[in-house]
């Protein structure tokens, strides 16, 4: 198949669109593949829906020989499904409602387990009907707070959800690492490289969850990784706890006059000018922040907790929605602050159910929670509950103790890997595919029970299996492009092969007509350029933005039967007869 | 590729479903291929999934080698657009609106000529450019008042939408007729009858427009069609002028007391026996019915009209929306004829810009118009605009004149083609396809403009082209079906084969497990019900709802190398070798 470029819905565009962040983005635009239609919606040109349909392709492939069968359901759906497991709610802003005509609830869905569940149930019955995966390619909807970076972050995006129905959780493990190994081989196939990293299963519910991570530097997702092979999310990374320590040599707690130390680095200075130790400088490892959280619940139900971390370290508000889900995280508030007295703002100290350790109210029922670098025996320089003192030489265990851990402090470079496989490093990466145990909550909601060989009810147990589509041309196209344009692997490349009538004269395209009739009669998918009155350069310069892996130049060589053949990613150009083009192509292929 | 009925994610049903009021929506949903998920939404199951791709296929293939190009527009679309060209307003309850988080107003697309329109504006500026055609099969929204009969009038439906830009009329004209060539291409691919119709552009705007109709006694259209071959929506038929005729024979108007005759029978009755004439009774053919209709402008204006119809022909109210559009119609209220006293209700006469011809008031303002067939020299019995009063041999051109024409009175078999291809009979049908010369409608209001050969700058002309896929779907299930279950055609089958295993042993199913081997070697695409433990009867009950074409049955003469050959349209069963098979399939195929 030949396509004319004189004849192509295309154009091509010499500066960067005004709103693009990202190299995909630029490049998409500027080479004619996609158009913005509103933030985070984009219209697909054929260049672009040429490549998604090679992407859907790879996916499909892989989810055939992974044994999962395809079906579409709709993106309109009703309020009730999602109102039985809650998500009606729990989505908030992040997506898309409307009434129909009659008032009725509909939703725009952005993941579909709910409706997957109950045509489950609908239609099957018995343990024998499973396992079942099923999966679409469909177009997805959210409500993205700041849709960006082009197709990485869109609010139509198109993705492939795939979901595993068994009856037990040897049945789930099996049908999980079936996504993950099918996963893995898309990823290859794309030449995508990929980090799996431990996740948090967060408003999905369930127990497991990994992602496919694509480090790239401008990731929206902050990674940890071992040498020894250890790699998570930093929302689901876990501190281990410190072993205790021995206390023995620590002086008793002292209350100490603080003025004017409200923060951190106040507090460490001022210690270590009036109330210097002997061994070394005080550190603001050495104290202990006590932050105050507002928990909202999911009922609208409101909580305090006060969290004791290290001092060096920042709550990392990110893993502290983790931690506390499915409640809501924010800082507490003046109003908060009005409320409790006890709560002495810049001077907080350990803080138990029946009050503070320290201090003079007795304001009760505010939860207080250690990070799990506290462990019993470590001394710290804390607030004492007083404006303008803090107390030293309080001990974990001794002087204080916690209702529970709390690990939502940032994790830093150096971090211990909680398997114990060495320091983390952190990195950037792209969220591009994600694997997850439910369980059993959609089916226990929505009751999709089986009878099992002794023909009892048992609940199902289910996974949910997710790739962006179209995320993953964008994060094909960042990751393969350079200052001319993009350069596509050949998996997904728009076309085989670019030939470029160059010459001046009509030689040249005498001889690249017959040349794209050899290329269509070989079966190759071939972009001709084949524009009268567009000069050499610009036929060149729109190649290397559009990126087809392997161009043909017939230029002025044409007359003597030779054509160059120039390699996009590495820039090669080779001259070679005509009759060892074809050869040369199937061999790059 | 063998699909296994073992495994395959399907359930039969013996029940239709309750709300399916149409033979496809019944067999589609007990056969397994779609699930309701909402009304007039619906979920596509492997089976109707596959069928679906391949109509698709067949669409695609078609607009290629009409030289359509395929994009993928949103489904999700800013308000702005349909703004500018007053479909916002225009589509009143029709759409699906919805709002982001920031109050942005969204649409979910019914279709898209605008930014198909805006798309091209932002990529062309020649007239060498053009002609060009893009178009997309994508998921549309239409929030039906009465989303019915399943596919065939869904609220989320697919559609193949191809637009057509051209500098001139010609070009336009071969644009049009490039879709309409393929239109019927792509019908008689899938075996599917259909009439051409002449059609009401209706609100798309535009001058020449015709459906493609399916001949069917639950299709939604009512159409006309002479044996000359004529052809057009009622919507759209427009009756012939009647000649004038001489009326010099005609006595005097004279006004006749008419107690309790509000209606055409009361009045025939009336007139027969107090004032008979001497050649033939009164008819109601005799009378002129004059109908009160209030038209309500874009811009919220109204306006009375009054329309004098022949009495033996009601108005269609369909006509007359498309005979007074883009103003909407409705009967008067009985505010409007309290507005108007000189309306005397039951026997209103001939109503001229300064009021009625006849009877007693000087209401102004109110047009009156005439039904073709009302020509110059033509004698009626009419109201007298006076209560219980009636005018006989009032005759048109001498007694009373109208302000024009509307053509809004019902279609009856019988009435003369207008290209005087002989008398019409009506039948009804379901639209499958429409194609419209749109004109420069969309062009003008959103600016797309190119430059000509002499460097001008000239609004480009368009065309609009729809097929709906699921629909289609649908009609070939209502086209193709007997009281057991679906037949498709081959072209569009979900399989090429179902092998059915129905022996009681083991050596029927290990036949059928070599056969569907050698069948997926030869490329087939097999459907094998695998299923142990289910009886032969049952199986066969789900082929035939099923409906692939072509059925082998490995039953009893399996030991001996003999397997049936069925064929699902025909019922026909042939016992042959198991050597034949694979010819047999190919010679059906």
């Amino acid at each position: 198949m030949t396509t004319r470029l004189s004849q192509l819905f295309v154009r091509t565009l010499r500066d960067d669109p005004a709103d693009a962040e990202v190299a995909s983005h630029r490049l998409l635009v500027r080479a004619g593949y996609i158009r913005r239609q509103a933030p985070g919606v984009f219209a697909w040109l054929p260049l672009g829906l040429k490549v998604r349909r090679r992407v859907e392709q790879v996916v499909r492939e892989e989810m055939a020989a992974a044994g999962a069968q395809e079906v579409h359901f709709p993106a309109l759906l009703p309020r009730e499904p999602y109102e039985a497991t809650g998500r009606w709610e729990e989505y908030g802003d992040g997506i898309f409602r409307l009434k129909d005509r009659r008032g009725a609830d509909y939703l725009l869905a952005p993941t579909h387990e709910e409706v997957f569940t109950l045509m489950v149930k609908d239609l099957y019955s018995s343990y024998k009907d499973l396992p079942l995966c099923i999966y679409q390619i469909q177009d997805k909807y959210r409500d993205e707070a700041r849709p960006r970076a082009g197709l990485l972050r869109g609010r139509e995006f198109s993705m492939k959800d795939a979901y595993s129905f068994d009856v037990d959780d040897a049945g789930l493990d099996a049908s999980y690492q079936a996504q993950r190994d099918a996963y893995e081989r898309i990823f290859q196939r794309l030449g995508l490289e990929y980090v799996i990293v431990q996740a948090d299963a967060g408003a999905m519910g369930g127990s497991r969850s990994e992602e496919f991570l694509h480090p790239i530097a401008i990731g929206e997702d902050t990674f940890v990784r071992s040498a020894g092979g250890y790699a998570a999310n930093v929302e689901a990374y876990r501190t281990p706890a410190a072993a205790p320590v021995d206390a023995s040599g620590v002086p008793a707690a002292i209350i100490h006059d603080s003025p004017e130390t409200p923060t951190i680095a106040t507090l460490v200075a001022l210690s270590n000018e009036r109330y210097p130790r002997d061994d070394r400088p005080w550190e603001a490892a050495d104290t202990l922040k006590n932050v105050v959280l507002r928990l909202t619940a999911l009922d609208g139900t409101r909580e305090l907790v006060v969290v004791g971390v290290p001092g060096d370290r920042e709550v990392d508000m990110k893993r502290a929605e983790v931690a506390f889900a499915p409640a809501a995280v924010e800082a507490a508030t003046e109003e908060d602050f009005a409320a409790h007295p006890g709560l002495v703002k810049g001077y907080i100290g350990p803080w138990g159910p029946n009050g503070p350790v320290l201090g003079e109210t007795s304001s009760t029922g505010i939860r207080y929670l250690l990070d799990p670098r506290v462990a019993d025996g470590t001394a710290w320089v804390t607030g004492a509950n007083a404006h303008e003192k803090h107390v030293y030489h309080l001990v974990a265990g001794r002087d204080f103790t916690a209702d529970g851990v709390a690990d939502i402090a940032e994790v830093r470079p150096g971090d211990p890997a909680p398997d114990g496989s060495g320091p983390v490093e952190l990195a950037r990466g792209m969220e591009i595919g994600h694997v997850f145990q439910l369980g059993r909550k959609y089916a226990e909601a929505l009751g999709l029970q089986v009878l099992d060989e002794n023909g009892k009810l048992v609940t199902v147990t289910m996974g949910s299996y997710g790739i962006g589509v179209t995320r993953i041309m964008a994060v094909i196209a960042e990751n393969a492009h350079d200052e001319k344009g993009l350069i596509w692997p050949r998996e997904v490349a728009p076309f085989d092969v670019h030939v470029v009538a160059a010459g001046r004269d009509d030689v040249a395209y005498e001889v690249a007509e017959t040349l794209v009739a050899e290329l269509d009669a070989a079966g190759l998918d071939t972009l001709y350029d084949d524009r009268p009155k567009v000069s050499p350069g610009v036929k060149f310069g729109d190649a290397e933005l559009i990126g087809v892996p392997l161009i043909v130049v017939v230029g002025r060589g044409a007359a003597d039967g030779r054509v160059e053949l120039w390699n996009r990613a590495t820039g090669e150009r080779d001259e070679v007869a005509l009759h060892e083009v074809l050869p040369r192509l199937r061999a790059a292929g």
